[in-house]
């Protein structure tokens, strides 16, 4: 692996496909066609053949000896205004893979690009979700992107069709995604990388405080339902639980009735987002918040309802996988990944195990995304050596 | 006085310019421009003169025996969808002091329809700050209502001249108002009316938290600068502050950036708003508050600014016309309003007082707001004595 030739890539990409702005490669636009490209031009000096799926994904083969395949990828689209690191990163360490692979490895080579990952339309990680068989495509045909672009118009291909790129499955054995870890944990404990432990389940929730609204002059103290006042106690017993239980717990925002500064607020609703590695950690935290929130809204006279409006089991990596990037990165140091990826989706159907690169700053979704240079090495050297050791173990049958 | 005539008029007018969704008599529209002429038209059955001043408020003055005047009055304007009494209820229970009088009292009375006391345009208290002298046609001019028409060209009077309603209080002695209580106190102590001892001081803020945007499921909870967090323990705060000094403090919303489920919140802007009648407990109340900001920020490692939006100072009644109440009510129950009224921009001038009736259910600006008929009786009897007792008062040369 030449760590340089991927960063080179990637510095390369950022001038085709990134901007002022930052990156602007939104699944299936302009930049992103031009990301491709770039992409294929990389692909056309191996000895591989290069196609795109019913879903979308582009599909890069390094056949082997044997049929039995190791998928390496990643996704190169960005969200608007993203990093130069998120996705691109995998898919070019992916690209990496190959090309220190010569001609005929001992078994196939997958390279994947996802298409939108990000999910232009609202439906996160929406390629690999086809592949993994989870992409309810009557569900999601009439989504639609900012600027008002419906799914089924915008995705570029036939919606219908798209659960048929299950076939890609066939033969593979494993599958290894490389990613920054768009958080700062690593950056905390001064490690370049990680292995993944897996990513985390996901209750999400809008938390509705039913008060009463009334004069903020006229009306005492002691005689208000105060729908705020009850979304406020809740969220900061909601953080709490989210300590408690080492998971974590977020209260990204809230929305109140009539929300003006002369009147006590009759309804509020809190956006409740909470994560956790364990399931039973996780339905305890939700179990806890459901307490806490009931009992805010009793101390403040009013009534609370939580409306689910998603949840995502946690979806453990495979651990034959985490101790091969565990003995790859050389440290014992792995950690649970918070926001999803295609890895989630894939680890369903095939083992699977990610690495993260370290955010310097730990920042993500945003043109401040980075990761130092030689951190970026040394993640790229480990993940290469975590494919490697991974097709040993699938050329010698046991995965 | 006969409270019935009052409460017939008031229907009347209700069955005129209110409807499925309550009241529409925003100032300046046509259904006002209705009320006004049902108003007329009952004081064209009177030996009263009539007209309309630089800043809009109509007057009726009935000569009496000195040239000293007492004004009474309210305004017949209201919220899109309000109460059938909000403001009404003071113009025709003092229409019916003017009735009562028969051909020519002791004193002069005048009465007072306000010009636009609900600012349609986001100023309150129009024209009985143009009689105050509080009026700044400059700041005003390019204020929009909610349809965009601008203050200057919907207001229907020559906005430059508002300042010349000033010489409406030559030999003005007293002004006596009678409002809707428009908050639960009356209620919940089982009172029909109230001597009312002025209006509370405002202080308005909003209150800027800015901590860090992050993932919320790459971020561990020890590591955010959480501005939501900040903003529900300071809101929390601030609710105590209030029972401790006595007062009202409401924080009535908050708005967070980037105000999604997936996000710590980089910014908070939470609107504050607190009142008392004592002009010390309120500043105390705002430094606690400040206080309180400042440390809910620290704990949370954010930044915060409080941003002043609006203030005034308490104004309280004459305490002479506060024992007159008192007596005419026949209860030692006097308390003070949170809401503004006309009689806040009297009071700077002339010596005033308000009578509250109960609110039952205690809700304001909405087509619920209601008086009970027989507590309507009690409080416009209650107003009659009061303004009797004041005009012998100002007959005897004390007031």
């Amino acid at each position: 692996m030449d760590a340089d030739r991927v960063i080179a890539d990637l510095r390369e990409l950022d001038r085709l496909t990134g901007g002022p702005e930052g990156a602007r490669r939104m699944c299936w636009t302009e930049a992103w066609e031009q990301a491709r490209a770039f992409l294929r031009e990389r692909l056309a000096e191996l000895p591989v053949a290069v196609d795109v799926d019913e879903a979308g994904n582009l599909w890069a083969e390094l056949a082997g000896e044997r049929d039995a395949v190791v998928v390496v990828g990643s996704h190169l689209d960005s969200v608007p205004s993203g990093g130069w690191l998120d996705g691109a990163l995998g898919v070019f360490a992916a690209l990496e893979v190959l090309r220190a692979r010569g001609q005929r490895p001992p078994v196939t080579l997958r390279l994947v690009d996802w298409a939108d990952e990000e999910g232009r339309f609202g439906r996160s990680l929406f390629g690999s979700s086809a592949v993994a068989g989870t992409l309810d495509a009557a569900a999601v045909r009439d989504l639609r992107d900012r600027d008002g672009v419906r799914l089924e118009d915008g995705v570029g291909i036939e919606l219908a069709n798209a659960g048929e790129a299950r076939s890609r499955l066939k033969d593979v054995r494993a599958y290894l995604e490389l990613h920054i870890e768009q958080g700062p944990v690593l950056e905390s404990r001064g490690e370049p990388a990680a292995a993944v432990l897996g990513t985390c389940g996901v209750e999400r929730h809008v938390v509705v405080f039913v008060g009463q609204t009334a004069h903020a002059g006229a009306t005492p103290m002691a005689m208000r339902r105060d729908s705020f006042a009850a979304a406020a106690q809740a969220a900061l017993a909601i953080a709490q639980i989210g300590f408690e239980h080492d998971g974590v717990c977020t209260v990204g925002g809230a929305t109140s009735e009539p929300g003006i500064p002369t009147a006590v607020a009759g309804r509020t609703e809190m956006l409740l987002d909470q994560r956790h590695l364990d399931p039973e950690k996780l339905a305890a935290m939700l179990a806890a918040a459901r307490d806490a929130c009931r009992q805010a809204a009793a101390e403040h006279g009013c009534e609370v309802e939580l409306q689910p409006t998603w949840s995502i089991p946690p979806v453990p990596f495979d651990q034959r996988l985490i101790a091969v990037a565990r003995e790859a990165i050389g440290k014992d140091i792995a950690i649970p990944s918070g926001p999803l990826h295609d890895a989630s989706e894939l680890a369903r159907v095939v083992p699977t195990v990610m690495l993260f690169a370290k955010s310097s700053p730990p920042v993500s979704h945003t043109k401040e995304e980075d990761t130092p240079e030689p951190d970026l090495r040394v993640a790229i050297e480990a993940y290469g050596r975590t494919v490697a050791r991974a097709m040993e173990l699938v050329g010698a049958g046991v995965l």
